[in-house]
Parts: structure tokens; C-alpha cells; sequence
């Protein structure tokens, strides 16, 4: 049997929906890959948990939801004060899992590289600002270095384009890929004004404390960006054109539904080119999407128009994606990967 | 650069659709992997060409549309009489694809990957009887078996069943997967009678000249099963339930579609359970495609519901496939396949 151990850095939303999925699913993913998945650390923005035999996640998990911070844990396991670079250097682990919103995090992403660390994150400004370097090193060093749940979530749009399609040359991509923005505009729709809908949203916590990566299109943009660094090539992010649905007023939303033509935050790709803008979808488009939904319209040489569409956020939508790319490290580790 | 050598057994409308995107894009491949694809043996059912320098995939094409078989070819190769058998045992190349419908193909199957051969295949049969043995003896000797062509042409189904969703266990699959069917069904509700709308199916290349398969629901049982063995465990195909398009009226056909729920043959696929069966489906459900677009629609514990939607025939879609997994395979043997 396997036994392959993981540093969890960042135990917000997405690190417990990791932690969670990892401790009830441990006994399947023991019989089905054949592999032992050990938490030796976990980080949140205060403390590092640190046991090289194992954290007991339940417990983990139970000191979060009760104290709101891991420092609070004062029995068998001790407490550090780390940085993300100093898990990386410090901590023997196979795989680093950041699940923060760090926007400096490819920085430690490449140490950990470098390192011989597989890397699996969440985290998109690393895959949009440092991609190249960050592939380049992986594929040089044969350390796999994977970002499923950057873009819509755990929907394997990211192993779709890694993998899916390698006879097919992709000639655009449509998306809707920020689902916050939808869900507002829905509630906009529906007769809610914008500062109301926006609060339903974060009360829900579909949008941040802070919005505006979602509101202005930064979050979209990110995504295409990763779509794009995929499918075509890097991309130097200060092309991408953005504009967010804080250019729409309330009428022009709600009177773009009823003609049947929504708006959506759509983004348009192509080889060089990357548009984010409130656009008006013909209702019965796929495109029209609605709530978290999010969706992917590919288009290629061979295979005309292929379509993926699922959820693009949530706490265990996410946590498939993070805990997919670990079961991949693991199957690619062990050389068995068809 | 890498070289690796095939055996393409069948030259039908698929085989010819391989060889056309393997020539077309020749260049285009060795550039983005770093390999130099080489077919050494084309087999169509009456002669095989075997030139282990690697054929000119041009004039074999030519040859094929002029005279309609490989056997006419009376220049600088040598013309051989082989069964698949024995071009497995006697002909030396890397990657066997089978892109022909010969039923009892498991056999040579199991052949070539015992003897280390990789297998790609876009015929269904072998993948739903012999699934068991094949995927033993891929897994114990390492030897990839590989079969995306075999559900919704070139469409990645098969890709992210096997490695799009590792952490996510599998509920329910509901898929619309054969698209012949829905193309009559489609000329039926416009006014054609049944006969008439066949007829035009199998002009247009797009139902066979027996369509008892597509009519009588057996290539989507076929289909259902592959997503069934790969999303749960081998299941006995006797055990599937299958009823075909055929037990539909034209009258039943037409006025389904009026009230708004047109009949498509839809595959239920559950662990050990599958239906397939004409089902009436609300027109503005995503399962109510039309023309020759397949669905599936996959529901996990982690994801809730995934769905990915494409073209199901096709050559230049098959030949994705197909060409897709030789693909795979080479970055799978190169160890570097993330």
C-alpha cells in the first residue's frame, strides 16, 4: 500500500471542504487507488498543525468549527508558526495543497517544485501570473502540478483540456465561469435591487466580504486566463480585456430578460485574445446558465462544438477538484495512469 | 523525438478518418508532443499493406477512394493476406487500433496486449464482453487498453469517467447516446414517415446498412454498458435492459412531441442497472437533444450533476477519438502524461 502525505496550507471554506471529503471518503479511495492519503500539516492564517504520523482530521475540523482558529488546539500535536514558505522548506510531505487566496502564492508554488513537491492548488493568480515557470519546472522535473478547482469548480473542464481532446486543435472557447455574478443577476431578474442581492449572496457566501474580484470580472478573467494558458499558450494577463456587471443598471438587466436576451458575464477565448464582458445570451443559448451553474462551449478542428457544463462552486463542488488532482498525483506517481 | 510505429486493422469510414487526421496533422503532432507517428500496416478486409519504413497514408487513401480497396495497390508495397490475428502476431509496431466492428475482436485483443502491444479501439463489442480480462491483463502488464471512440465519438466521456473525477463517487448516469436514433425520431416529428427517414439516414452515412443495431437499441446498450464497467464494475450485458425505437408508432412519435416531451432513446445507468429505452423527455430538459448530438448527464456524490455534451458520430469526431487515445498512449509511455 501507498502511503503518500499531504501539507494543507490555507484551512478556510476550501481546506476543510478538503479536510472533510478527505477524513469520510479515506476508506474508499484506500480500496479503490490503493492508497494511504495522510494530513501531516494543515495551516491556517495563524497556525500550523504539524504531525509527521498524521493529523487526525475529525478532530481538526471539530477545533476550527469551535475556536475558529487551529492555534486554539493545545493537546497532543504541536503548534508552529509558519509561512507558507517555511511549510514548504520545513515539512517533509509529497504533496503541497494550497488552498489559500494567496495572490504571491507561485512563488512558493515554484520552491516547492523545485523541491521535488507535488503541488495542488485552488489558487489562481499562480497559475495566471507564473505559468510558465511554473510548467516549465514541472515538466522538467516530472512533478506533476495541477489546478482542477481554479476554474468551475471540481467540472473537469482543466483535465477536459489536459487530456481530453489531444488529437483536437482548439480554435475558441466560450464560458460562463463566474457564478456569483449570474446568481445576482438572477436576483436582479427577479425584482431584487443590486445592494440586496449582492447581500443574499454573501449571506449565502457565494460572494466574498469583498466582491469586487467578482463584480468588476478579475475572477473571470482569471479563469479564462487559465483556460487560455492551456489550450493555447501563456498569456501576459494585462491583454485581457475586462469589464464587470458594475457597468449594468437595474433596468438594463431586468429589461434584458424579459426581451428573452439575459445579460451573463461571458468570456470569449482565442488564441491571443481574451474578452470578459456582460453580454446578452439568447435564453435558450446553453450559455444562458443560471444560479452557480457554470458552463464551457469548446470548439475545435475535429470535433466541432463540445459542450461541459456543472457547478462552478461550493464547498464539496471544490473539494472534487482538489481531492481529484491529489488522487491524480497519486495514480501518476505510481506510474499507472491510464 | 520519439517514434512510435501502428497497425491500423479496418479501413472503413473511421479508419479512413484516422488516417486522413494522422496525415493532415502529421506535423501538427510532432510538434506539440514530440512524437513521429508511423503507420506500418493499414488492414481492410480483403488485403493488408505492410511497410514497416512507415506508409505513405496519401496514396493509401487514394488507393482506397479510387479502386475501394487496399488490395488494387500494385506499386512499391508489398500486399499481404492477413487476418487481424495474425497481424497482431506477425507485424511489429507499438499501438494496434482496431477501428473495425469484428465482434469476436476481444480476442485479438487480449493478444496484442499480451504480447505488449498497446491497445486503441473505437469498436464496441470487445470492451463490453471482454472487459474483465482485457483490463487485468492492461493493468498487470502495464500496457494502456484504450477506448474513447467507443461512446459519443471523439467526446472525452471516457477520458473524465476514467480520470476527470477520481474523488467523486458515481450515483446515476442518464444519457442520450446513440444519435442515429434521434435523427429519425427528429424526421419523424417533422412529417417523414419511418421508412423514409431511415432511408435518409443511411444515405446521408449516418444510420448503417443493417440498422437493426441503432433501431432495436443495442448500440446503446453497448454504449451504456462501457460507461458502466468504467463508472462501477464489469456488468453482464444480459442483464441490461434493452427496448428499441422500433416499438414506437409514428403517431406516438408526433404527438409526443407536440405536448412538449418528444421520445429519444435514453440510457439509465446505475450500478449493476441498466435501462435503455424510448422515454419521453420535457423538450426544454438538456437529454432533449436532436440530430446526431449526444448527452450525458453524470450525477455524483461531491458534484451533483455533470454534464458534457457533443457530437456522438462522425469521422472527422470519431477519428478524435481514436486518434485522441494513440495520442494518449504515446504520453503515457513517455511516463509523462500530467
Amino acid at each position: 500500500m501507498n502511503s503518500i502525505s499531504l501539507s494543507i496550507i490555507g484551512f478556510g471554506n476550501v481546506g476543510k471542504g478538503v479536510a472533510e471529503v478527505l477524513y469520510a471518503k479515506n476508506r474508499y479511495f484506500k480500496e479503490k487507488y490503493g492508497a494511504e492519503i495522510k494530513v501531516v500539516s494543515i495551516s491556517d492564517s495563524s497556525a500550523t498543525l504539524w504531525n509527521s504520523e498524521g493529523i487526525n482530521l475529525e478532530e481538526a475540523l471539530e477545533v476550527k468549527r469551535s475556536f475558529g482558529s487551529l492555534k486554539f488546539w493545545g493537546q497532543e500535536y504541536e503548534i508552529y508558526s509558519l509561512s507558507p514558505n517555511e511549510v514548504v522548506e520545513e515539512i517533509e510531505s509529497d504533496i503541497v495543497v494550497d488552498v489559500t487566496n494567496d495572490p504571491n502564492a507561485g512563488k512558493w508554488h515554484l520552491k516547492a517544485l523545485k523541491a521535488g513537491k507535488i503541488v495542488v492548488t485552488s489558487n489562481k493568480p499562480p497559475v495566471v501570473f507564473y505559468y510558465d515557470d511554473l510548467i516549465s519546472i514541472s515538466h522538467k522535473k516530472r512533478i506533476p502540478y495541477l489546478f482542477e478547482a481554479t476554474v468551475m469548480a471540481g467540472t473537469p473542464i482543466i483535465t477536459l483540456l489536459r487530456t481530453g481532446i489531444p488529437a483536437d486543435s482548439v480554435i475558441k472557447i466560450l464560458g460562463v465561469l463566474n457564478g456569483t455574478t449570474t446568481f445576482i443577476l438572477n436576483s436582479i431578474e427577479n425584482g431584487m435591487n443590486f445592494q440586496k442581492a449582492l447581500k443574499r449572496a454573501q449571506e449565502l457566501g457565494i460572494a466574498e466580504r469583498d466582491p469586487s474580484g467578482d463584480l468588476k470580472g478579475i475572477d473571470a478573467a482569471y479563469k479564462a486566463a487559465i483556460l487560455h494558458n492551456l489550450a493555447f499558450r501563456p498569456i501576459d494577463f494585462d491583454k485581457v480585456q475586462i469589464e464587470g456587471i458594475d457597468s449594468l443598471s437595474e433596468d438594463e438587466v431586468r429589461m434584458a430578460k424579459k426581451k428573452r436576451k439575459p445579460f451573463r458575464l461571458l468570456a470569449s477565448i482565442e488564441d491571443g485574445k481574451i474578452e470578459v464582458k456582460p453580454t446578452r445570451i439568447p435564453i435558450d443559448s446553453p450559455l444562458a446558465v443560471n444560479g452557480t451553474s457554470n458552463i464551457v462551449i469548446i470548439e475545435t478542428d475535429l470535433l466541432g462544438k463540445l459542450i461541459i457544463k456543472g457547478s462552478g462552486a461550493g464547498i464539496k463542488e471544490t473539494a472534487s477538484g482538489v481531492v481529484g488532482d491529489i488522487i491524480r498525483a497519486i495514480r501518476i506517481q505510481k506510474d499507472f495512469t491510464f
